[in-house]
This record gives C-alpha cells, structure tokens and sequence, in this order.
C-alpha cells in the first residue's frame, strides 16, 4: 500500500475570521466555507469557476435547545491536510483503489452554550464530502436531533433522475423531470408497497442524480450512514433547494447521539463527465477501513436460486393453503394439506443443485424452506419466524449432503417480516444454525412495516439493527445480503461481509408489473453510488404468464440487456435468477452468465448517460479477460467501441452477445445473436442496442 | 393432589337466550349475565342478594373494524362446570391451595362477521374472575385492539385507597378518599418519577381496593397478564362506572392479538370481611399450572445488600466523577479517578458477606458493580450497560470465592436503564456470567423511559419483553426479581422462578422524601394482590441525614413496624436493607429478622382494615414455628391477639417485638420493647400499636 500522508497545521488568529477556501486536488472543485453575520455556517462550492452548489447552510436543530447548533458560531480553528494513500478492497470493482483528497476542519464554537463542533470537508477531484463531529466535550454529552438543517442550493431548475422521498422504501421507478416537476409529478410516481410513508410532494430520495442544461452531471447523497437515520432531501421550490430531511422515529425524534460522534458524510459529485460519477470510489473512500480481520471466508458468489418460480407467482413460498394463521412450536405441519406449489422441496432443490452445479454456480437460495410463510405478511405478526425449522418437505442434512457432493454452497434465506425484534431474540441461533448446516451466506429480507411498530426502515433504530446482524454475522463468518434494509453507503469497507443489498426497485418488479426499460440505465448514477445492488438479474422469458397463465407481467428488457446487467450493474453477489427450464431454452446466451466474472481488478466506464445508455468494460481478477456489458434505454442506438483497453500486443477472442436487428424490449426481446471476433487492443467494435436493449462481450486472451 | 372435577355440559335452544346465571360455590355471589337487546354483552354481580356490581358491558373496539367487538352477538353456547382441586405452589404463604370455582362459558356469535368469541367467567367464594377469548377460526386470525370497553359499574360513591392511572409507574402514595374525589385530589397525589404518564384526572391503577358505606370489601384487578397490555381504570363520573383502559403502545394501539388468544383475566373480589380480600388465592388461582420441570433450584432467599447505602445518598453507584458521559468498551476506567463514594468494592463487599453469613442470610445482592453508571440514567441512553464488565475496583472472581466460602450466595444486578433491546442483546451472555461466577438471583430494573422509544412499561411490547426474560432465565436456573416492570398478576404460579417484583412505592422512597405510615397498611390490598412485593425492609435508622447529611428524609415507621413487614408484606424474597452497623445498634431487635422465615404452610390474616391495620399470622414451612406480625396505620391501636391458631396441646415459647409505650413514626421510632412468653392455642396476647407502628412475634414450639 502506498500511502502519501501530508498534513499542514495552519494556526491563524481566528477572531476575524468568516471565509476559507479548500480546493481538489486538480483545482477544478473549489469549495468556500463561510460564516454568515449571524455566526450560520455556509458552503459554496464551484465547478471550473462555475458556481454549482450556491451558498448553503450547514447546522443541526437540537430537542429541548433553542439555540440549536444553527448560528452564532464562531470560527476558533481551521486544519488543512492533504491525504493520498491507495488500498484494497476484500472485494470490488478495483483490486486497488486510490484516496486523495484535501481536507478542511473548521471549529466552530458556541459561546453561549461554551460548546464547539467540527464541520470536516474532504475535497476529492469528482466531489466533496462533508460531516458534523462532535468531539468529547463537557458541555455536549447526549443530544437529540430534531432535524438537519443542510442545504444543498441548486442554481438552476436541473433535470433530476428521482423517486418520492419515503421513510421506508426505495422500490420506486424513476422519474426523470426538472426540479419545478417535481410536485406536480410527485403522486403519479408513487406506486403501491408493503411499507412506505412519504413526507413531502417535493421530497426525494439519495443519491439524487442531476444533470444541468450545460451539460454537467451532479449527484448528492450520503456515505457512512451508521449510528443516525437515513437523509432523504425536501426541495424548497422558490429557492430551488435541496433541504436534508431525516428519517423520525416513532415519537418524531430524528437521531439521538452521544458525543464523541459522527454524522454521516454529506457528498456532493460534480463533473461534465458522466462516466466520472458511476467511476468514482468517493463514497469508498469515505468509509473506515476495513475491520474484519481474516477476511478469507468472504468471497464473491454467483448463484441461483428457487425464488423467482415464488415471485412471477407460479409456485409458492408456503407449504400449505390448510391454514389461516400459524403460530410456531404449535402448528403442527405434518397435519396440513401440502398445496402441491411449495417449491422449497427436496426433490425440487436438488433439480436446482444439480443445473447450477452443472454449470459452475457457487451457490443456491432456497426461499420458502422455513416454516412460517402462510401468514408471514400483512400482519404485523412479531413471532413471525423462527429461522430454523424447516418444513416437512425440505430435509436440511440431505441438501446440505447433496450440495457439497456438488460444489455448492447453500444461500440462507432470513426473512424477517420487519420484526427486528424477533429476529434479534432468534440470530445467533440462526447463525449457528447456518454454521451447522453449511449455508454460508444469508439474504435477509425486510417486507413489511418494520415492528417496533412506529418505528421505519431508515430510521436510527432499524440502521443500528442491520449493522448489528451484519457484524454478528462477521463473527460467524457469515455474508450478508440484506433486502429491504437501508441502501448502502459504503460500509463494505468496514465490514465487507456485507456483500448485497437490495434496497431499491430490483428486477422482481418486472414480474410485478415491469419496470421501465430505462431504469438500469439509472440505478448505476443512483441506487449505486453507495455500493452494490443484488438487482438478480438473468431473464430469459420475458412473458410472465409463461411462467404463470394469471401474471400478464412483462419484462423490459431483451436478453442481451439482461447478460450486460452483469458488467454493468456492479455487485459481488450475481444471480442467475431465471428458472434452469428457461435457460435450457437459450443455452448459447447462457454461457455469458457461466462465463462472466464476479470479482475485478479494473473497470472501466467508457460511456454513460442518466437514463439513455451505461457501457462498462471490467478486467476479471487473477485473469487476462475482460468483459463489456452495455444498457440502453428507450431509444435504439450504435456504439462504437473502441477496445484500447485491452493489454497492448495481446490477441483476444470477443465473444459478442448482441441484440438482433429487430430486437426490442417489448415486442422482440428474445431475439438475440451471437459472433464470435479476433480482437486486439487496437481493434473497433461497432454494436447496435435495441430498445431497452444492449450487449455483453467476454473477451478472453488467445 | 385432591382433584374433583364435575362437568355440566348444558345445551339449550339458544335462540331466544339472553340471559344466564351463576353462583359462587356457596351461593354469596350471584352473577348475571347478559345480552342487551342490540347484541351488547353484560354482566351484574350481587353478594348476599346485593348488588355489588351494577349491570356492566362487557367489548372490545377494534382498529379498522366499525363494527368491533361491542355489540350484535347473539349466544350461541353456554357450558356450566365446576372445578375443585388443591396444588402445591413451589413456594409461597401456604403450602397448599384450593382452586375451587363454578364457571360459565358463553359463546357468542357476530352474524354479520361470521365470528364469534367466548367469555369465560370462573366465580368463587371471594370473587369472580371473566376474560374473553378468541378461538381459532377462518374469520378471526389477526386483529388489533383499539382499546378495550370492560366496565365495572360501581352502585354507590365508595370509599376508594387508590394511585393515579399510569402508563409507566405505580410509585406513588396512595390516597384514601371517594370515588367523586378523585378528581379533584388527581394532582396532588402524582409525585415525581424517572418515567411516567397518564391518561386521565379519573384514571386509576389497579388492584383498585374500595370499601363501601355498608361495610362491603370491593377489589377490581386483572390475573394471568400476558401478550397483552396492562389495564388501568378510568371513573366515569356522573355514572361511576369504570371502564377499563388500556395501555397503548407507540402509535396508540392497545394490543395485537392473533386468535387463538386470551385476554388477561378481569378480577372483582367482593367479601364483608377485608381479611378475605388479603387471603384469597384466586389471582394465582386463574393463572395457567408450573411450566417449569425441575424446580430444586428455586429458593426463596433472605438477603442484604450493598444498596441502601446508594439510596440514601451515602454512597455511589458510580465509580467515578471525572466522566460527564461513558462509551462501555471505549472508556478506560483505570485511568479515571475514583471518587471515593463507590460502594460496591471488594473490600466493602467482603464486609457485607461477612455480616449476613454470620447473622445467617442467604444471599448479597450489590449494586453498582458495573461499568456505566456515571451516564445511566436520564439520557435515553441505548447502550447504557453489558451487565459483564465490573468496574476495577470489583473482583468478581474473589468476591464469587469469599461469598462461597462463608455460604452466600451472591445476587445480581441488571439495571436496565428501560433500554429493552441493550438487555436483550445481552441477556445470554448476562445469565452466562451469572451461571459462571455463581449468582443464582438477579435482580432486574427498568428506570427510565422505555427504549424503543415510544413504548411504555405498562405496554404488550415490554410486557413480552419482562416474561420473555424470565423464561429465559429459567433456562439458566436463575431466579428473577424484576423492579420498575410491570406489576405481578400471578404468572408466578407458571414461571416460579419469578420471586420478586417491585413495582410499586417501595421503602427507597422513605428515603426520598418519605411514604405515608398507613401505607403498608395498603399495600396488601392493592399491589400484592397480585403477587409479592420485594418491599426491602427492615430499616431501623430513621433518620437518613445519619447517613447522609444532604438527605433529610425521614423513614416513617416504628422499628416494630419494619419488623412486621416480614410477616406481613408477603414475599419469598426479604430483604434485610439497612447497613450492617445500623443493626449492630439494635441486635436484639434484628434477632427477629434472622428468626423469621421465607417460606409459609400457612396464613392467617387475623384483622385487617385498609389505611389502618393488618396482623397476618404464618407457620414456616416444615417447622411447627409461627411468626405474627401487625402493621398500624396513622391511629394508635390495641389488638387482642387471640393464638388459636397454635396446634392444640403445644406449648410454645413467643418472642414479642413491639413498640415501646411512646414509640411514634415520626418523632420516636426506634423506641421498643422485647418480651418473651409462654404461650399456647389457648392464649390472647394484648398489644398496642403505636402510630405508624406494629408488632412482630416469633412463635417457637418449646
């Protein structure tokens, strides 16, 4: 690891001090803190002398303190540093990532309180992050936040990519629109869910992609949420901004800290290139470094699973249609009807160990294997699961058996119901009992209003659970995929058995009505900016009433989208996520999906554009192959793409999944064709993408 | 075990049946009832052909359900039986008890939902006991309770000794007065606590005592409270009615049920003897058999502690002053500077388990062993303590020797701070600590509000929550003594190693600031109806400024009257709570208190008036001694103790503990006088009862 460390200690004479200057370490950001008659802290931050963020406050509002931690500041220190060291990840889309930045810390002290915090402004080349501290101090102990009062000033009326800001989920579809239409679009973004609750029609959720008339791209969110609630933004219309708005609590409290603390890092990323910020590892970067000390168990999974026969609705999670309730320990399953739809069975796992192991998969998810899933949503039932009794039909041994005969590892399914509660009473037994049974990484799911009732998916108490269960499981070597929770924000640094979340709008919604055929064209500047996305994709039949004659659901997408989503929708944790009948079907598509990578050494991002088209080529670790992977949206459209990077005097073969001529999301989204190609570092491909199309390249070294 | 059981299954023509009766075993109390003519369920209790109970309604309101629980029934079933069997608790004032009761099941049926629930009304000698109870069925599986309609219709303004109605505590005095009062006199009798609040200026808890113009004994509580929440009582005024109400959790709903369930049982005990209220055994009675296999390690326990000292302000809990807050695991005690005041240190401790093992107790609880106390209270404070670490200057191994080698065993403590999901978290590894370093006995605290913030004591979540840690405990052979939780409603018939609870205005409030003479004459009557009390007695220094400069309070109470306590505020775990040199001042006195048992064949409540007066009389488990105690409330009193209940033909040998001829609570407590006498089944002793004071005999055969 080559680490750079300089640090300048400027001590000035404060007293008259109201304005500071920080600039990246390329010059092109320039960010001013200033401190207004009033002692209100503000930022400005600028863009090759553009002004991009126009002045915004910075401050808190404390419960039960007038004064707040609003105004009458002042500056008693500001420590500049410059910080330039590269590390690396367990995991990633980089085996080596660098952390440059120029640092300011400015004191600001309350004199009539004779309390101080720290605003810290780390400047990076693509963006700043900013954060509260609040060091240990007599007169600031405990505290708790009424609200944040950040602001983000835009300065002019941006197209925005955006979903309604919502305390409970993001599994929205985006819409694309200026500021000012915000409002008026607001309910018609709204779609159903098992948990939501919104708070403004000018609310919205991070990472807020943007982009201004002139071209430049700008995204706002959070890195290293732990130990707060989640900030969704509120729009001030006249003034046209971005207002932060924390997640309440069930008594309407926003955070309660202790000091020494923290708050999450406030970022902001500007460049006229949108490639930079699907590029950037400034939410990375902000995080602490890693604390697992042996990180071998943690590895990167390909993997399938008996599931998406549950979701498009053709079998079922639960065992019987016998009862209207079930109360576990009392139910008494050998005496129910099975409803013959209960896919979690023996003989039907095994059907999917054998295709996945077969064709080189890690790992199976069994959903539906435990006993509970009669009643388990809609009913804010608190003992809803107990996470280790399986049903009658699923023999735990003789799967666990059967999948090491086979090479593969089983995937835990913990779906908690939002009963935070039970699941903790139940979580190291759960554990053990995955350690026991072989299963070595879990995906937990959140469906459903979160119990202690009051409380939401983003607030305080729920992001201290997910932490919780993902450092628990770190003890018991476990990985950890979690559904519904909080979207990341970089603690895979941390703790990197935090290897997925769901958290947004993923490709289960196409069975559940579609999706629109742009929206992975968005996900990657929104949903994953703070880390991956378990998005599982893989789709190779569109028409959901194939799979089940009562669900008209289409997928949006063609299957050459599908196998790009590989490379382009980054993350440790791929599924396969189609049936094995449905893959028999298109065995030449599907070697993509056994061929392509996991884990990678580089990536890089050649094109990009909100909405319209993402084109990624990634370096696959301890390897000479590299593969392409192309979205796009609604409009059809060429790329010419250009192979340079590639190692210079090498010869590689493409393998070149591509949309047919005719191929389109809707209509045509099965027609795909196949080429093989002799390509060098030299070399120009020129691909067509259909409508909501794409294509995915392997390219492996002759 | 003697078991007569009769069953009446009788089946009517339901059709035009509105109304149906039921008498006690001996016919006093008569209960009636029925269906109003809108489908309303009611009922009407007499005693000896008096309305005691005016006709009452009987429902439950349902969230998003206009229809609910109220009205529209029609009966569909009523069974009659009877039930007569005697059962030996595992401890407790007698060592066998009669459950003997006629009970009457009606079944009632809402056409227009297709659903139907039962109440069950089980009516003894004493009094009569009803619940409702949801059976499993298509129509009702999951349902919410808005809040719950159970009346209890008073005939006339009674005399009532009540506290006001609280979510959160029942640490107040208790105020004597009529039912039209209350109202007026709520104000004044709400004293100051770390959690509380009500609900209303005509809100009451329960066990509600009363007493009627003619004489009449009236108690109204609840049994078996469980998955539920607690239920206080508000007074309709100009109907004197008490409707039931309650506790809401924290979005306002009152309970979350999932058929099949129950409700706790609704109590009303009616008798023109008072003596009848404090004897009767139907609160346990109406509570579910032991669950607990192998009780050989539940024991009651005569105990000291490292306590009173704290309470008084003497000492500390805290180790030291220098730390305006603590982060458990980050904070280096060793580098602080102890305060001086930290009581529970090895030396110290050793002092105490010096003590009680030569005056023969059976255990030593100590307070303030652990890390946190500096910041514990008052800050809504999460991870508050880990109930493992001690504090440096504690040697949990050296004291678990010293304690073993001089026969005490040492008792925990677990101060909660009210943060629920902390103690959770670590509540195997606490009850592992315990098992490993030899603590049989915890006892447990809730000071503070609730976290999950929101909740309430007195709510289905945290009531879950107490019982949940008791079963647990049981899984590690430890026995739980549980302060600030809820207050008992007999589930100790069911989980035995619940032997203590506080939850009420214990002695530590003579130390802040004093509680009422009369009010262990109360007590009995309301808070231990349903269970024990660990009411900590046994002070014999008044006068707290003695140990504490800066505390003036005064302990109103005679020494006679500490000494009483033992015998008449029943609990299977007593405490000794003064500080050993206070008792080196009065040996002779405190000769009682190592005299008097724990554990009782029988009881015998001789007199007894509420707000004035209570002798009990109990044989000590297999022994043929007797211990007799008189508390005395403000009036100076004689009583003409008359020793029937001695065996025939033995003589024995009586130590009587009384006040001295001038004793007074306040201006000369420590004023007594100690004699002995032989003493017979055919011998009346003549005593006098100072003000706020009492006697204590220990009968020994000879």
């Amino acid at each position: 690891m080559k680490t750079i460390f300089i640090s300048l200690l400027t001590l000035i004479t404060f007293a008259n001090l109201h304005a500071q200057k920080l600039s990246s370490p390329n010059t092109e950001l320039q960010l001013k803190f200033e401190l207004k008659k009033d002692g209100t802290p503000t930022y400005t931050l600028s863009y090759k002398d553009k002004t991009v963020i126009a002045e915004s406050k910075l401050g808190l509002e404390l419960v039960n303190d007038d004064t707040s931690l609003l105004n009458t500041f002042e500056i008693t220190d500001i420590s500049t540093s410059t910080f330039d060291q590269t590390w690396s990840p367990v995991w990633g889309e980089q085996s080596s990532i660098r952390n440059h930045y120029n640092e300011m810390a400015v004191t600001l002290l309350q004199p009539s309180k004779d309390r101080y915090i720290i605003v810290r402004f780390r400047l990076f080349n693509e963006g700043l992050g900013f954060r509260y501290e609040f060091p240990k101090q007599e007169k600031l102990t405990y505290f708790v936040i009424k609200d944040e009062h950040t602001e983000f000033a835009m300065t002019a009326d941006h197209t925005a990519f955006w979903i309604p800001g919502d305390y409970d989920t993001q599994e929205y579809d985006y819409t694309t629109s200026k500021l000012s239409e915000i409002n008026e679009l607001f309910d018609e973004a709204l779609t159903g869910n098992a948990s939501q609750e919104q708070f403004s029609k000018t609310g919205v959720q991070t990472s807020l992609m943007m982009k201004t008339s002139e071209g430049l791209y700008i995204n706002l969110h959070e890195a290293a949420l732990k130990e707060y609630s989640l900030m969704n933004l509120n729009l001030d219309e006249p003034t046209l901004t971005f207002k932060s708005w924390l997640t309440p609590d069930a008594i309407g409290n926003k955070a309660y800290l202790q000091a020494p603390a923290v708050s999450p890092w406030r970022t902001i990323m500007v460049s006229d290139a949108a490639t930079d910020i699907l590029a950037s590892n400034m939410n990375l970067n902000l995080n602490e470094p890693n604390k697992i000390d042996d990180t071998s168990w943690i590895k990167p999974i390909k993997y399938m699973g008996v599931w998406w026969e549950m979701i498009t609705g053709k079998s079922s999670w639960n065992y019987t249609d016998d009862l209207p309730s079930v109360k576990l320990g009392e139910t008494d399953y050998t005496k129910t009807k099975p409803n013959g739809t209960h896919a979690a069975n023996t003989a039907h796992v095994k059907e999917y160990i054998d295709f996945a192991s077969k064709h080189g998969f890690d790992a199976l998810l069994v959903e539906g294997w435990n006993e509970g899933w009669e009643d388990w949503f809609g009913h804010s039932k608190d003992y809803v699961f107990d996470f280790v009794t399986p049903y009658p039909d699923f023999d735990v041994v003789e799967i666990q058996n059967y999948a090491a005969s086979k090479n593969i590892k089983m995937m835990m399914h913990h779906e908690t119901s939002g009963a935070i509660r039970n699941y903790e009473r139940h979580l190291d037994t759960a554990y053990q009992f995955m350690n026991k049974f072989g299963y070595t990484s879990v995906k937990s799911g959140y469906v459903g209003d979160i119990i202690p009732r009051g409380e939401h998916h983003y607030g305080q108490w729920a992001i201290n659970h997910y932490l919780y269960a993902v450092k628990k499981a770190a003890d018991y070597k476990i990985m950890v995929n979690a559904h519904e929770a909080v979207r990341p924000t970089g603690l895979r640094r941390t703790y990197p058995n935090l290897i997925g979340n769901e958290s947004a709008r993923g490709t289960e919604f196409q069975a559940f009505g579609g999706s629109k055929p742009n929206h992975v064209t968005i996900l990657p500047f929104t949903r994953l900016i703070g880390g991956p996305m378990d998005y599982t994709p893989g789709i190779f039949e569109m028409d959901i009433s194939k799979l089940n004659p009562d669900n008209n659901s289409h997928v949006n997408s063609t299957i050459a989208n599908q196998l790009a989503l590989y490379v382009t929708m980054y993350s440790p944790l791929q599924m396969a996520a189609d049936l094995p009948e449905n893959y028999k079907r298109f065995m030449d598509a599907f070697q993509f999906i056994k061929d392509v990578a996991v884990d990678w050494e580089e990536s890089h991002y050649l094109e990009a554009e909100p909405g319209e088209y993402i084109t990624v080529a990634r370096k696959a670790k301890n390897t000479s192959s590299w593969f392409v992977g192309n979205v796009n949206g609604i409009t059809p459209r060429k790329t010419s793409l250009k192979l340079d990077f590639l190692e210079d005097g090498k010869t590689y073969e493409a393998t070149i999944y591509a949309d047919a001529k005719d191929a389109h999301y809707k209509t045509n989204p099965q027609a795909y064709k196949i080429s093989t190609k002799k390509v060098s570092s030299k070399s120009t491909l020129k691909l067509k993408s259909a409508s909501g199309g794409g294509f995915a390249i392997s390219i492996i070294e002759k």
